[in-house]
């Protein structure tokens, strides 16, 4: 995907599929698709709007930018407006913007009229490598973050790499450490890639970007292919996450970046994995640490805690894990590496070692 | 099921399934399936909730009587107190009362955690046929019913028909519409029994109600396990719906019984087949209607104006058939019958013929 796109299908049950494109100014080529209604990130329309096809931007529905977006009272507003726009069964609406803006408009789809078929737009790298595919969508309830949704896939993926020119450090950043998560899972390729390309992916280089992210959509994409209502296996795409979203809970909605939480969360999991004996590619711990530092990402929740500012204490950690929605009854449930390209899931470990991971 | 009850299973894509069951007193022998949470109309629970199992009634939340729960800003409270009550994936709602309880808990179970197993309690002789079985979950936004919702099959019905005892004359005649349009749909048989006993399913005899019941939600799961979704066949099932719902509109909310307008639809229905020559059971609309005044309900639309009270000018409904959602484009589509048992859907009229039957 130098210069030009790439795209595949991923095929769902039930005879239903999501086509996914990557690649430089997808968007402007868009038209042929129609669009009755476009959901968007408010901050993201200014910067991009007119790179839509004209049609599209007949009825815009602006969002607040980022997590606020994602409440039940915004999702209850936009479905009226898509109400007052006369939205139809056979309409297709579209959602531009990041993963909220995706999150929302995506359950907004699955909603209206017990469901019409949506397209989703990701705008950030973030949204590119996680929430566009894979067809969950949620808002948020007080104190309860995707605590209701639905599983509703976007009929189709358009990737426009030309937005991450935009995109602020810190949401370049994020993004990286959701593409880490994703090379532990896919195995030696991408992780090796992402050794390689790691400046040229800090410059945005579209060279080093693009396959990047397809081969990130085609892991994901391939894991949803198996269960994409995460029976089992799906779980695999939560590494890292069960200590990510304990770390983004402690510090406070907003204040860690999702994929540095995430990126953190990779390393209490291979530290985890490796005391308690289920890692079996001992390098691996120090060779994503590297990979970590390459993308000017945290190694670790220690090194976090140096460069955050925040404190993070271990018990408010450990009961963060306790609230997780992934717990089964009264223990957390963990996703661990064996190897790159080998995840476990559904793990239960000791207490002690958990604490130690924490401390 | 005199006496007795009677279950059978509705199986549906992906391995899911409901069992449904019909037949006096089964509430009291729920106790074996786990319910985390029982949402309740809250009208319903202060008459029959001391018949549920003792282990249900831990966590009860009570709904507003009837269509006032079905709101967006009820069902985010409802998500809310699901989660303050600590419902986890695993855990199963049921939802006890009317088709509106059963619309907003279904849909609250369809959204919790992006979805919960829940155990459908009808109440009336109308949620029992209609709204319990078959998944269509939704609450209404202002001016458009059901515009939002979900398809979310129950993990089980049951139809409890003790209940049916202390239900208002005007609910159970609303529920004998619906009845009567099932058994358009389901037949011979139906339609037969249904003349014969009309006078002891009005005295609400157990011997007649049960196996009415029975036959009703048989011939709508035949239906749902064909087409789930209302990708095309299920679409019979809005036999009387269309004109029914154009009735309700016009009259305004709440004033005629929802079984009613159906009855009355069934009636333009049956008119409108005749004058278009779909209808080849020529005497079938003659004993529909003598059927109908069996179970005292209106066979015609002047019936209706005459009994209601209500106007139903031809204009306005017409004009309410335009912003029916099913419609295709600007035409309305119409179910109508071929014969007993033959259905047919998805067809365009001439506007003569519409606007003669509304006259």
């Amino acid at each position: 995907v130098t210069g030009g796109a790439a795209e595949f299908t991923l095929e769902l049950p039930g005879g239903r599929s999501t086509e996914i494109a990557v690649g430089p100014g997808l968007l402007a080529g868009a038209a042929p698709w129609p669009v009755a209604a476009t959901v968007a990130d408010r901050a993201v329309w200014e910067l991009h709007g007119a790179r839509l096809p004209q049609t599209w931007r007949r009825v815009v529905l602006p969002l607040a930018p980022g997590e606020g977006a994602k409440e039940w009272s915004v999702l209850g507003e936009l479905l009226e407006r898509l109400c007052a726009a006369g939205l139809e069964r056979g309409d297709c609406l579209a959602a531009f913007g990041g993963g909220a803006a995706l999150d929302v408009g995506g359950l907004a789809a699955a909603l209206y009229l017990r469901g019409v078929a949506w397209i989703a737009c990701p705008t950030t790298l973030l949204a590119m490598v996680d929430a566009a595919v894979g067809g969950k969508t949620a808002v948020n309830l007080p104190g309860a973050k995707n605590q209701v949704g639905a599983f509703h896939a976007p009929t189709r993926v358009l990737a426009d790499t030309e937005l991450l020119a935009t995109l602020p450090e810190a949401e370049l950043r994020s993004g990286l450490g959701e593409v880490l998560k994703t090379a532990l899972i896919a195995g030696e390729e991408l992780l090796a890639r992402l050794e390689r390309d790691a400046a040229a992916l800090l410059r945005r280089e579209a060279a080093a970007l693009g396959p990047v992210i397809l081969a990130c959509l085609r892991t994901k994409a391939a894991v949803v292919a198996e269960d994409e209502r995460e029976g089992g296996r799906r779980a695999i795409l939560n590494l890292g996450h069960t200590f990510g979203h304990a770390i983004e809970a402690v510090a406070g909605p907003g204040t860690i970046p999702h994929g540095v939480a995430v990126a953190a969360g990779l390393g209490c999991a291979l530290e985890l994995a490796e005391r308690t004996e289920l890692l079996e590619e001992r390098p691996l711990r120090a060779r994503v640490a590297r990979t970590a530092a390459l993308l000017q990402l945290p190694a670790s929740l220690d090194e976090l805690r140096r460069t955050s500012g925040c404190l993070l204490p271990a018990p408010a950690l450990r009961r963060a894990l306790d609230r997780d929605k992934k717990r089964a009854g009264s223990r957390p449930r963990l996703v661990l590496p064996r190897r790159a390209g080998e995840i476990e899931f559904g793990l239960a470990v000791d207490e002690a070692d958990l604490l130690a991971v924490l401390a």
